[in-house]
């Protein structure tokens, strides 16, 4: 089975257009698809900005690049699809069993769902195996990590060898999960970050800054169950379960459960604009993106 | 006021062979104490090694250290103290009562304790507001953020003047809170870690590397809060909030609650070993150090 080279794109939000950027700048040709006609003039904006990113790490390719806002155009030689609907389940369905009726059973389709459940949404294909869903982080052309969940395992390996080679760092579950694995992470982390905003215990900029300054440095590096065992000493996690475990899970008792209440609600707006500083979310993301990509450089080298 | 030249490190662990390391590297003196004659080889050796990953960040001052396990002896002439002693309510609450006792009372004495409280600790001194909580994040030598408790505004400003001035970034609370704030959030990221873990859903290494490749590379450029700020697309966190805040509210009650049984226990031990691959704590913890700095000096860059 030879790798993919023409891959269809279905959706052309900020997480379709990243995908495409990603798949061009690979050098794979790119048939994208939207409802909205609209849709080809942001991709393709987006598309330029996200490639000279790209470009600044290495991937030079340039892929060719097709906009309709015909389905059926847009799979045909397809040997690829990367879809990026709404997070509607009905929709979803509907659209994955249109797409499983219209390809030959070896094309493998990749839904980049956050939330949903891949069992739920391949519920009307007669091909259910080839699905897979392939969770991106944003932004998916900056961001390695590709969350995989299938159920054949052959699709599961050649999807893995297909994201490996343009550069991705795929994670395959073993089940299915609400949120998989890195937006159950992010929504724990953030639940604190609330409770303490609600607590008043600091702003929502020295939260933020005690992230960006503080785990959030150590998490690019080591991950959360890693940094237990260098915090074990020479006796790692072993150690660490023994003498800390049970000060840990007393932490984890000690633990908030914060609700969106009008003044929690009021208070982060407040605190949000305050730490942009009349920054607007394109300038933002324009730092962020900076940001990630001297580090995504720095994560690429070898060693 | 002018700025401390002169420091004193109690406890000399870590996280206070660390500090000293910092202290010296911008150009200041340091008298060290511990109750352990050994305490000085470790000391130095550490010190010598953290240094010179400091000058490789720009950090060229060379201080002179001087080592006694005389505590009496290492506050003469002391006009900053910073205190490392093992995370023990009553033996830091007599050791500060000591310390208390022997400083002018315009000396700042910070303690660097990670979960203690430090109403608690101060209790029988009678300079409280001389003495503050600034809990930094391991390693204190590369990564930034203090976490600064204190009662007195003057002293707690003073102490930010000084952390700044040796390229720190103090968070200042508003109160005290049990873990303060970075470690309060790492154990919420923690937690879910582990549930996945026990869950089964994915091995240790692929939770690892879900954060390494995925938000972990985020969290080095935007804080949580920001993340959602972004998230919400040109409305921000306010549009975030009213459209997805109630799934947000969803997925927090859908986090688990894992708990250190023998099962998980060992799965998280067998993982982490897997996850390291016959590396040593000191082997992962200089590839985490090498990491560290990259990005440290990304983060230090103006712009």
């Amino acid at each position: 089975m030879t790798s993919p080279k023409t891959i269809a794109v279905v959706g052309c939000g900020t997480v379709g257009a990243s995908w495409a950027a990603l798949f061009l700048a690979h050098g794979l040709d790119v048939r994208a698809t939207d409802p909205k006609p609209e849709a080809e003039a942001y991709l393709r904006s987006f598309a330029q900005k996200a490639m000279a990113q790209l470009r600044d790490l290495g991937c030079a390719g340039e892929g060719q690049l097709h906009f309709t806002t015909d389905l059926a155009e847009v799979l045909q030689g397809a040997d690829f699809v990367q879809e990026n609907a709404p997070e509607n389940e009905d929709l979803k369905r509907r659209l994955l069993a249109e797409i499983d009726g219209r390809l030959p059973p070896e094309v493998i389709v990749a839904g980049s769902t956050s939330s949903l459940l891949r069992s739920r949404l391949v519920q009307d294909c007669r091909h259910k195996g080839r699905h897979i869903t392939a969770h991106p982080f944003n932004p998916p052309h900056l961001i390695p990590l590709v969350e995989i969940v299938g159920e054949d395992t052959a699709v599961v390996e050649r999807a893995v060898a297909f994201y490996r080679s343009i550069g991705r760092r795929p994670v395959v579950l073993n089940r299915e999960m609400p949120g998989h694995i890195a937006n159950r992470l992010s929504s724990a982390l953030w639940r604190e970050a609330v409770y303490l905003v609600e607590q008043g215990v600091a702003s929502v900029a020295d939260i933020d800054a005690a992230i960006t300054h503080g785990p959030g440095l150590r998490w690019a590096a080591v991950g959360p169950h890693m940094a237990y065992h260098l915090g074990g000493g020479e006796g790692g996690i072993r150690h660490y379960l023994e003498h800390l475990g049970p000060s840990q899970v007393r932490r984890w008792a000690s633990l908030g459960s914060p609700s969106f209440d009008d003044a929690t609600r009021a208070a982060l707006i407040e605190g949000v604009l305050e730490e942009a500083g009349g920054r607007s979310i394109a300038e933002l993301e324009a730092e962020r993106d900076a940001l990630l990509q001297a580090i995504v450089r720095i994560r690429r080298e070898p060693g």
